[in-house]
């Protein structure tokens, strides 16, 4: 089937004279996620992960995809006549270095539908190919798949200043004063996260993602909201109006800026417009750069929105208060399962369905924030696995379960994974979880002066893992958005320095990220410990400006594989600390039985 | 005195339209520390620390300078007119930035001796105060410096391959494989230590660095070495000759670059040079760029020279055995001294001199590597004393002694911190040493793969004082060379991402380093202990190729302030391990008592 779809895709390509066609993941926004109707490197090449690009010639068909998907991409690119590259791996061209390689001083036409790449994307192809004709009008995979989903198109609902803690006027003005900082008059925003923040609309058109599609023009003069008319309900078209937020069509952001700039200049002085070079789209900025100037720098929405304000803190504690309640619920249902050695075997997915009842328990719940990871033995070492009808299997009495799971609550979004071991499990396994639980531990009780970074800290969490000649191929923590994204930038904990999502931005007060190392072994099991933390001021002195962190998951970590005697006496202090803090929280919402349980976990 | 010399300076600043003159703390070659001739900045402002620059203008005299000196700069500051900038503190601009704030939109003629200045200096200048004017002729300081020592010029001699390992034709020819992969055709490499660590040739021009006066001019065709004539011996003639390295005369590289234009290309194409910014001196950058294309960019020495081979590592174990015995047999001394009660006082310019005799005991010593620093009590909180007449003070039997030295040997350079409770010391003091002590080990413990740089690690050494929301105000660690400069680059470990000497140089083999943790508590006493370690492979796997550090530092650490219950028992084992490997390397060499003394120190 994949086959017989390349096949047919380069016959559209021969008839527009293109050599070579790439279809990223993306849709038109660079979202992470994206509906089913962006799905075309999926439908292309049956790889299901989140991120991959493939490039397609008349004789290669490739697709490059990141550490978590090594393993799944393999697996599931069997037989399709596609190649994988393994992104970041030594050797491994990029796809721009692959782009230069193959077509070297010969000419050559690049296509791909530039609403899905993002400027930076294409820069670096410009860069790399300088003679090479590049078309981005080209929709190829929309002309052969036939029965394509729709857009999706729901309904855009107000998130209430409660939630939130500012208005959205205030945040737009902010935006205003930065971008004239730049020496811009106006402002596209494009992603789609950055506009629900800005707004203080939420919507649900991506999976997992309570985001709208839509662009945002900003301007000192007016606001223009482009989204899809049907989706706003009367009030939410009431609350736009009165803040003076015009709205047009979804699809007019591409004529907005010719009209524009006729109106305002009379067709001569180019104004200056700000653009986030990783989120807008090339044929966006194509659009805009006829009319203005592009200033290329992030969104000023992107660092503001990381910067949780004290009522979305204080939201956010109340969602994992919830969230902990459901994941102590469950993990006591699993303790029981364990020990029924000759009860009924639940599969990953059941085990999936049955975390989902007890989140679904809360009546704040409002959805997942991410597909769950279930995945039990050697599934663990697949990082990214999601289980679905084809892969699901049983989990045994023994090894571990790892459950990587998250919600969307309006109080916040959490993200959290315990790895648990269903029954004895190897001195070796053990070594590898307590080194994993004590990067955690430490990272967490970092304490770092203002100015340090994601890079500065990351070896914190990679250090006893290190220590054993070993590591794991992920970032150790990604920025959390507030009932948003589950990942956001800008900051993130990395010790790479230069990638995407800047590991060199400061850690700044209210700034939410994941503390989730891990370790995998293939073919055998995976272990994933993973708390949300918060930044926080910690000490102001003499010397400086001191930060920590708060963490913000309440749910006990599997005791029965943690080696102590691998452990420091502060490690063992601050996971003992951990557990009293979790029993305090969630002790008065829990029945007694469940308490009991729980009050286990703080006998260390 | 400093009064009148600014006065006259002024005067001179008017007869040739000067509104701001800029002294650096350089000679032509940016170097670190500078022989006396090039002490302008010293000679107008009086403040003798090795990093500073004076601006003045007809109405301010401003010195800035960084963290390390401030204590010692406000001190010799006192009554000379002349206001502290301190650099990298909140709200301290830049002397660009300064620069911006006073020139504004006004015109202003900004002067400086171009020999003295980098490139990137000027550049900020430029781009700050872009319509200012810019002379880089003058030297008004030499014009009223009337008894100006004479510029050095001693013997230039060879530097023969069993101590580097490596011949110098090689590293020629590797520069210039490198030069050419930028596209240049020659380079001009200006920095001293470059310039002899390539040449395999040693000098002592300036003090306590083994280097010379010279520029070497580089291309595929010849090399050029410009140097003063008179310091070339026969045998060192007779070598270059031999390699076919043409010498020319010290000046001359000024107009050299015209002649050679003129003769390559009768005056037409450019050809390209690659300077290094952070270098290559403004004038020379200025007579190059009219004759050639500069392309700006390290030099490619600097990260060969940083990546120590194994003959120089094998020798630098055997020259930190050498200094490792003086060491052992001064802190011996120390120890007799303390505990000597009644005994007579020894000021620190004592103990400097007392451990200088300890290493001249050795025929290998040739020199120190930098100006002893003996800080007793309360100098010990001014990061970069240097005892002199002046300040010298007595040693008490009570408080913290801190000794920072090193030597040149022609085995290798080393650089050596200890810090000894000259008696009780409160529980207080006890505290920071600790955790200055645990910031030491634990960097040397350090594992991490390759491609790990210096703002990665360096949280392993602040880490347990910012626990205490403490911090020191320098660098963990720099570069050192092999019988040359004690601080080179590329590579430092500092956590402030963008620093020069850039600290996100990923960690290479063979790279020698210094690990100096430390704390200061103004007005009372200074801690600091430092060793130098090499980075080696520790294992390549399936996850990565694992990199550590070997310790070369062989000097017992002070145990009686130290509280093992505040460490882990991981750092208990690391130190407990270093004092045996301290005992073992050196106790061959060490009569009977001193090495039944060493041997205390590791029954923990």
């Amino acid at each position: 089937m994949i086959r017989e779809r390349i096949e047919r895709l380069r016959k559209e390509m021969a008839l527009n004279d293109i050599d070579y066609y790439i279809i990223p993941t993306s849709d038109f926004h660079s979202s992470e996620y994206v509906s089913d109707y962006f799905k075309c490197r999926e439908y292309m090449s049956g790889f299901t992960g989140s991120a991959g690009t493939l490039v397609i010639s008349a004789k290669e068909a490739i697709l490059w995809t990141d550490g978590r998907y090594f393993i799944q991409a393999e697996d599931q690119l069997k037989n399709t006549g596609i190649e994988l590259y393994k992104s970041g791996n030594k050797g491994v061209p990029t796809i721009s270095e692959y782009l230069k390689n193959r077509i070297g001083d010969d000419t050559a036409k690049i296509g791909f539908d530039g609403r899905v790449m993002d400027i930076s994307f294409v820069k670096r192809i410009e860069e790399k190919v300088p003679h090479a004709e590049i078309v981005s009008d080209p929709d190829l995979v929309g002309n052969i798949w036939e029965d394509r989903p729709a857009l999706p198109a729901n309904d855009i609902y107000i998130f209430p200043e409660e939630y939130t803690g500012a208005n959205a006027v205030n945040k737009l003005l902010e935006v205003v004063r930065r971008i004239r900082e730049e020496g811009c008059s106006c402002h596209v925003v494009s992603s789609l996260d950055d506009i629900a923040w800005l707004l203080n609309l939420r919507g649900s058109d991506v999976t997992c993602n309570p985001v709208f599609l839509s662009y945002l023009f900003i301007a000192e003069e007016n606001t223009v909201l482009f989204c899809q008319k049907s989706c706003l309900n009367p009030d939410t078209k009431k609350y736009l109006d009165d803040m003076g937020v015009e709205c047009r069509d979804y699809n007019d952001i591409y004529s907005y800026c010719k009209c524009r700039f006729e109106e305002q200049s009379g067709g001569k002085d180019k104004q200056k417009i700000l653009l986030d070079p990783d989120t807008v789209n090339y044929r966006l900025y194509k659009a805009f750069s006829d009319c203005f100037e592009p200033v290329l720098d992030t969104n000023p929405s992107t660092i503001l929105k990381a910067q949780k304000n004290e009522t979305e803190l204080s939201n956010l504690r109340s969602a994992n208060v919830i969230d902990g309640i459901a994941m102590v619920k469950f993990l006591k249902w699993l303790d029981e399962y364990k020990k029924d050695a000759s009860g009924e075997k639940i599969t990953e997915l059941g085990v999936a369905d049955k975390l989902l009842k007890f989140r679904m328990e809360s009546p704040e719940f409002k959805d997942i924030s991410f597909e769950t990871i279930a995945a039990y033995g050697y599934h663990g070492a697949i990082v990214h696995y999601e289980p679905d009808a084809e892969s699901d299997i049983p989990v045994e009495r023994k090894s571990f379960l790892l459950v990587d799971s998250g919600a969307q609550y309006l109080k916040g979004t959490t993200d959290i994974t315990r790895t648990i071991a269903m029954g004895e499990v190897t001195y070796e396994m053990k070594k590898y979880y307590t080194a994993v639980l004590k990067g955690m531990l430490d990272l967490a009780s970092a304490v770092f002066p203002a100015g340090t970074a994601g890079a500065n800290l990351d070896i914190l969490a990679r250090g006893p893992l290190w220590q054993m000649y070993k590591d794991y191929n992920h970032g150790t923590g990604h920025g959390i958005g507030f009932f948003l994204n589950v990942h956001e930038g800008p900051q993130n904990i990395n010790w790479k320095i230069g990638k995407r999502f800047g590991n060199t931005t400061p850690v700044e007060p209210g700034m939410v990220t994941s503390d989730e190392p891990g370790f995998y072994l293939e073919g055998e099991y995976g272990i994933r410990i993973e708390n949300d933390i918060a930044a926080v001021k910690k000490c102001e002195n003499e010397y400086d400006n001191f930060l920590g962190f708060e963490i913000l998951t309440l749910a006990p970590i599997d005791l029965s594989p943690v080696l102590f005697e691998d452990m420091s006496p502060d490690e063992i202090k601050a996971l003992d600390d951990y557990h009293r803090m979790v029993y305090d929280r969630l002790s008065p919402y829990l029945d007694n039985e469940t308490e009991k349980w729980l009050k286990e976990y703080i006998k260390h």
